[in-house]
């Protein structure tokens, strides 16, 4: 299996770390360059004392320069930056030569007017935005193993398409009556420092927020509505609960006329079957966030109500890792031409 | 204002002894029975050791003997036990002369079939079916003042009653539509010995369970019924998340053809405008457990969605407090003449 | 009971959090003001959503400004500033003829020279410290009755001063042995936006910190040296855990040659026997942070090691109540002749 | 690299459930049998949904037998019961052919008198305590790569006995001023259920237990006295935390006279500098439990305080990993002859 040498461009927040993370472990990779502004200088293990001891300790941060980033040899470069910075990189990392796995929402929108309604600025990069692929392994591995730009899926949205996508592109869900409703872990906001994130304003605390247009819904309708060959447009709520890594998505919607609850299970088993990440529970089973943490696990269940005629979808996953870190990693893996589990169980 | 001899029937459990928080600090309240089969003779203090050093720290728990409670005085009996064996003692607690605020569920459904459907048991108290009153003071104050027998609503149904009823009254939501996801702290189980509620089972966990008929069901769907004038079916999944107290309800449903969205603001504030405890909040504001936690509000906030035309209803309260005890205290002021907010403030 | 006109100054904090919480609900107290410089024009709801439908729900935040304090007709200003500010606020308000009880750290230690050690700035109120009552009620009641300035003491200081200082005056402990281990709740850190306090950084962390010359050495050696009659100084480490309220102190000392174990009990309860905060714990308990939340009370419980020799001395209280504002309310009460468990219990 | 056939015996607490989650991704090592009484015949994917998806998912659990357990081919048996179990399965497997790594206690007082001073039962097998090797690799290394039988160490004494045993072996430290006082997380605690361990019981809580004579005592003094060469008798008081995993221990002791605080950390440098899984922090870092979750690792740090003479000890670990199950495979790695840190890193 040929190595590949691979840089994290942004790792000073929660995402970059948990690519150091899965990266340091992982067989095949070389990681050659964490950059960071900020931290430009500091070795790894000063920034984040958890990987001390660990082979990468040492590395040291370096700018977020695209050519000192191309002179460490880096053949792949994962975008761990706020929206709105990732574009600026990857246009200059693709022309350098190497091949971009953006964990940031700047390429996951293939209309610029909608990227503009939604994150409120301009695409600077439009042209990149048709090549781009969205690197939802489960979904576009094709794709993706041709790729040189991948958007990496939010965690929101992943945690709804997985479910909802395979059910709409078979026509067995009421597009029209999709309501969706998460709780995330603290992660998910990010290493920001602000007071609403403060142990004291998270502990003991549920809320909802965000409401009633959060960003993550322009991607999930663009690959919904790509999924049931019509426009779709759904309810998400999302709600910030105090653990730190997670995320449990619970999604309502009514059957089709005349469509088999039993359907649900037997879509997804032709859809995931083969899939290691996507687990079905047995019956009797309900998802939970402790059973995905950290793994790059996504796992579903399903029930029929037959009382409303709706049917509740259910999924876990670590948001950290099948919602970020670890979902770019298996592109990577499909991209390399590695099993897409290397490094990942 | 008269005071009132108040026992507490079963005070082994998370509500028992929430009831014992707000009564011993409540003004016009006489705390003269405590009951427990397993603790009789044991001081307050013993079991709780938080109670220690407040006027009735040296209590000791009596047997759960209806004789023996009616022997202290007590005019008034809260009921902490669990559903099924309730229903055995308000029979010859009224008998005896005592008025009585229920806290399970065995007087809340007005029909015993339904009662045995979501229960799994025959009742035995019918005839007292009909007379009791469900006791959510804002929607009931008049029936629970005359009241002998009060049925205190669980955790689930007050966050979705409050702020669903007066709307259906009102015919503003299209009941159909009606979907409700809810979060509970997990003293929402009890002070139940099992392994799925230990801290290595809970802590950094978010789960759903009781799907998709939970029992909570029965009542809310009499209660929206009663309010929308005909029959109501909900789809309603809760969940478990890593705090102790807390509920966060949310609900999302589709106004009725013509409905203005402001109208749910203008309901809610002609219901509740009066209401100390159901608190509206300003716009921008959303509701978050940690506001409402040890206390008996509830708090409330609408968000209405263009895109789908559903609106979002969204409420939290202390599962314990406006979800049990607090509820069941408010109730005991009603009937007793006192100003509703009396020792809960 | 006469009343009192009362003003929080600097109630942007978690302190001034709490002291809002208890005065509100004080029987015999007017809140006349808040002030914060940021807050100044906003209502305290807005600041604070838990508030809302309490009677100050509507007090509007002025400017932290002595002349508008006065204007307000405050008689006693609890001072919940940082340290460094507090002194610059307590001469002018004295002059105003306001009494003042101060929260922070400016007032509490005697010798100007240990305060610029500790706090790394000179001391520009130095007349002020002689005057000043380290408000402990259960060791000073006296002085406090008296004090026209009261340094209320810091979190820490109270857990550990309490158990031990009774002990040193009583020769029962030799000084030179004393090891003092704490935890704390990440409120303790107050309402600081930090990358340390996020909840990703506290949740599932113990860390110690502020190695080995913690600031409120100070004033813990201060007080236990008046105790024992002689200089004392001890080994202190805090330790940071995920709650939100609450210290854990933990202190190892060995008796002096001769003493006798049970003199520990028995001097407690000759000095607080007769104090309702300070709970001695039955043989058998320890103290647990969660009995003392959102209260007054510190529980003591002490045991002996006959195979070091050492006694082992054990304190839990809620560090924002007895290790904060609620000591600071007790001491109101103290100086303004009411029962001391005014609005506390 | 030869493979090791491995079963673990009583795999259904928190310590065989770790050894699962490190055994399955070992590359060395084949699992090929998993026993406990009321789990036999289930999978492990059913009692652990956590590892469904990985390789040995389907492995169903045999009786805790044995014969049967030899049958399965197993060469090496990990024993994860509870103490006074353990030793009624260790003889027999010997006899059997298999080498025993132990969690339990049962194996680590060689003297059989103090085993049942502390854990309140007559030895049963006193032949195999003078074979048995205390596990703690670090400092057995060559006893235990010959072992047939490995004592694995507790957790609380891993985190004494790492940081203390050089330092009394160097007498650099005065064993009769060794104060301990440690943090654990609640899965050490086991998947015990009791009331004390519930969410509710636990969240929001610290509290100490298990005074003055905790069973770890026993091991502790035994291996700290066998590195002083001298009878050290300690105090050690452990403290229950809300966090799933991780053990924080802070040791004051004062320095021999004449002994320089800088050799404290050059002694562990010569004694742990080639050691990965004891990191020695830099100077200004201390140590957090969260930097060595879910890892093998054990952090160090120390301080020396001039003011009262005494040094501080600090260490952080994952009780589950480095203070059990963890340990016990860098053991097999070590009586496997392979690298130490394979499988985990």
């Amino acid at each position: 299996m040929k190595r590949a040498k691979v840089a994290i461009v942004g790792a000073s927040g929660y995402s970059g770390e948990e690519l150091v993370r899965l990266l340091v472990r992982h067989p095949s990779v070389d990681l050659c360059a964490l950059t960071s502004r900020q931290l430009a200088g500091t070795p790894l293990e000063t920034v984040y004392p958890r990987f001390a001891g660990l082979p990468a300790a040492g590395l040291k941060f370096i700018d977020s320069d695209v050519v000192a980033i191309a002179a460490t040899g880096a053949e792949f470069a994962f975008l761990a930056l706020p929206h709105g910075v990732a574009k600026e990189f990857a246009g200059p990392l693709l022309e350098a030569g190497l091949r971009v796995i953006d964990l940031s929402a700047d390429f996951r929108i293939k209309d610029a007017a909608v990227y503009q309604e939604f994150y409120g600025e301009k695409h600077t990069s439009p042209e990149l935005l048709a090549e781009s692929v969205y690197g939802l392994p489960e979904l576009r591995r094709v794709e993706i193993r041709a790729a040189r730009l991948i958007a990496s899926p939010g965690c929101y949205p992943t945690s709804v398409i997985v479910p909802l996508a395979p059910l709409l592109r078979k026509k067995l869900i009421d597009p029209t009556t999709i309501v969706v409703t998460s709780m995330s872990g603290v992660s998910g906001a990010g290493r920001t420092v602000k007071l609403e994130y403060l142990f004291g304003e998270c502990n003991e605390s549920v809320r909802p927020y965000g409401l009633p247009k959060h960003r993550h819904l322009a991607e999930i309708e663009q690959e919904l509505s790509a999924a049931a060959g019509e426009k779709v447009t759904i309810s998400f709520t999302p709600h910030l609960v105090p653990i730190t890594r997670g995320i449990q998505t619970t999604i309502h919607a009514s059957l089709r006329l005349g469509a088999n609850p039993e359907a649900i299970g037997e879509t997804w088993q032709e859809t995931y079957g083969g899939d290691t990440f996507v687990r079905l529970l047995p019956p009797g089973a309900l998802p939970d966030t402790k059973n995905v943490a950290l793994t790059n696990f996504i796992d579903l269940a399903w029930r029929h109500d037959p009382r409303t005629g709706r049917c509740i979808l259910l999924s876990a996953e670590d948001n950290l890792v099948k919602g970020a870190a670890g979902q770019a990693v298996q592109s990577l893996n499909v991209l390399c031409g590695w099993p897409e589990v290397t490094g990942l169980l």
